[in-house]
């Protein structure tokens, strides 16, 4: 048998497919983000600007952030040495774990090496504890989620993307004696459409079901500590369990859930994808924990403030150039193109031409046929750059024939009352 | 409903059968491990010695992987900012892989943000896209493998632990027109023993399946260049997929695997678990690369022949004192007890009577009935520390009246040919 052949024929697939991905080596700069070099093989390397990264807030570069990562390096070394039982919890992940609690409003939470992992743990365990559960989940969950549903050995129903009234009809079907447990997000990254959470909620508690919310793209970027939708929306204690991640808005890398002590003492004991794994290390720890406090309190707000502020400027922008802007009322700025193949040509025209760095996201991250540009604009994006990215989509969009839209759908850009039009005071990272 | 109940009900079953794990919050110094400190809750905190790290060659804590972590922090920021795909492919990231992949004698290499999730990723990658495949996987297969195995589609068999006669059997079963995927460790981390890699790779040639081998718990630690038990037998390009993790023996966080071009792109091209999560920073990266680069020279050498001399004293005077040290060929030092009560009681004495820190393994670690202590001798542990931990587990045994080995079962010690004695020169690491 060639082993080979299977591996080079699902590769030949993908090709055929136009959707094989080729990752855009980047070389960034942390004193001139969002500007990165992008190396193309051998020593060649141009700038370029990145417009999808999901340093949402561009924490990542904060010199605090970073400063606190060198710090804990040095103090603590490089690794945990350790999974979280044999050794590997160490201080800084523990503070780490009591400033996310207070963030949310909880009694505790609980630190994973990433939002994927968390996830899949927190949802395939707390499906197994309850016994005879029924999972009910968004039909757009992310694939984190949907392992967590797969792995747990709890039913499972798919409820219509934020469809209240599916929603209700499945809770009224279980019938009260058996255990619920309703699974979404609050922001759905690909659309930017944000849940109606007061409303799950209250489904919920009418039919005594629990509830578990993925705020990864929005923690740190909503709600006036950072806490996220639930928290601007001021629904966070009616959520059982919240999932976050330290790698979007945070900036560094890891995820976490906070709940209830027992559900989180209940996670940590039993969920195998968390006891049988290296724990986060304390240098990471420590960054995530500097950003998270960073983003409570008066510095957070600005960078919100003028996040949002880019983000609408960014949408208004390209709206009023008649792109296909696909409306939403978050930070995210989808431009649709359905195909995968002309996805992937726009943006390597904007790559070569206008260096302008966006990845086109097709199948598995959408369905075929709703292939996008995603665009993510930060607080370091200047007005300038939003000018030069709209005069690049125009010139891709005329060269390749893609329409535009039929009527300008104008998003109003109306800036925040408390949003300042000047970048927050950011240092230069020290070198 | 009272969903509160389930989980408080899971806690209670825990403590009931005495495996409800505490975990030490222990606050490394990177320039005293292994010595650290214990915070006991409060602000009090007290001296040990941890005795059960996996920064097996304290490679954690080395001045040049701390300063490579610290550069890339400023250089780059502290996190990747994205997935592999959406603007996550940082540079050292790029040439952490070919340097792993450079490791291995192999055509690439892939990094994933821990060795579990390379596991679940690759094994269930590769079980799926090998139509009608027959998974063959070693009993004592680590966790995140059977969770790989799991999350396929195919088939699986389980063979006897290291059992070659049961592996052939059902090799012959399978048939020569079936795909068959062979997945095993070389060493298993709990109980020391060693995989007859060359074997199975026999088995696997004449029967024509594919291997994949988890070098978890070697590389760095075994091999000319630190390459792991296979290249230290020689018998690395005879194994398809090798499987590793940068977060023990190269001090850092994030796990791969390496294998021939196509498998490499496949597993990347296909994998949720690797496509749908944030990469590993380019800090830890950057780290990880500095720690496998290292080992590959005269400092590797020296640093793993310290600590096979160090592991294999430790041994000796263990069993010398009557001890029953598990035995086996390699760096792990398994001490019997055989009760999840005795075994936490024995090392809560350790600890509060002579600053040892050593976690107990109970289930779901290993099988009820084979509790134990795993110790894990490093570089750094000084024949002093081995004089304190022998005198230690004396006193516990006795107190305790643990059964000594009914007849002491005496390991010798054999200082490898070119052991140095003294520690290697380990810089303090800056402050
Ligand atoms: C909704 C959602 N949940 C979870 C994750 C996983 O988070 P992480 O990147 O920390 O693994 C992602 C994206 O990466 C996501 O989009
Ligand atoms: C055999 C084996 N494979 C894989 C892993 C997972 O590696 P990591 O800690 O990098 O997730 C471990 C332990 O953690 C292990 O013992």
């Amino acid at each position: 048998m060639n082993y080979q052949r299977f591996f080079e024929d699902a590769i030949s697939k993908l090709k055929t497919e136009r959707r094989y991905r080729v990752f855009a080596d980047l070389d960034r700069d942390a004193s001139s983000f969002p500007r990165a070099l992008w190396r193309r093989g051998g020593d060649h390397a141009e700038e370029v600007v990145i417009w999808c990264s999901n340093d949402y807030l561009c924490m990542g570069r904060h010199p605090a952030v970073i400063e606190a990562m060198s710090r804990a390096a040095v103090r603590h070394g490089v690794g945990a040495g350790g999974t979280r039982n044999i050794s590997g919890t160490n201080h800084p992940l523990v503070e780490l774990e009591a400033e996310l609690a207070d963030l949310h409003g909880k009694d505790a939470a609980l630190v994973f090496t990433s939002g994927w992992i968390s996830n899949l743990a927190a949802i395939s365990t707390i499906g197994d504890l309850l016994p005879d559960c029924l999972i009910l989940s968004d039909e757009l969950n992310h694939n984190s989620m949907i392992e967590g549903v797969r792995r747990s050995k709890a039913e499972r129903r798919i409820f219509r993307h934020n469809d209240l009234a599916h929603l209700e009809e499945l809770l009224i079907e279980a019938g009260p004696a058996r255990a619920k447990f309703i699974v979404f997000e609050s922001l759905y990254s690909m659309n930017g459409d944000i849940a109606p959470i007061a409303d799950i909620a209250d489904l919920a508690q009418r039919y005594n079901a629990m509830t578990y919310m993925d705020e990864v793209h929005a923690v740190g970027l909503y709600g006036p500590r950072g806490g996220g939708i639930a928290e601007r929306d001021d629904v966070m204690r009616r959520i059982d369990v919240i999932e976050g991640t330290l790698a979007k808005g945070f900036g560094a890398l890891g995820g976490y859930i906070a709940a209830d002590a027992a559900i989180i003492d209940a996670v940590r004991s039993y969920s195998p994808s968390f006891i049988f794994t290296t724990a986060l290390p304390p240098a990471v720890a420590s960054a995530a924990r500097t950003a998270v406090k960073l983003l409570k309190g008066a510095e957070g707000a600005e960078l919100r403030a003028q996040h949002q502020r880019q983000a609408m400027l960014t949408k208004h922008a390209l709206s009023a150039a008649g792109l296909p802007v696909m409306p939403n009322s978050s930070h995210i700025v989808p431009v649709f193109v359905g195909d995968a193949e002309l996805c992937k040509r726009a943006t390597d025209m904007l790559l070569e031409r206008h260096s302008i760095y966006i990845q086109p996201i097709n199948y598995p991250t959408v369905a075929k046929g709703t292939e996008r540009l995603r665009i993510t604009p930060g607080p370091l994006h200047t007005d300038a750059h939003i000018v030069d990215l709209v005069e690049g989509l125009v010139d891709v969009w005329k060269s390749l024939k893609l329409p535009f839209a039929e009527r300008p759908n104008v998003i109003e850009f109306r800036p925040q009352p408390d949003a300042r039009c000047t970048l927050p005071d950011f240092k230069r990272a020290a070198e």
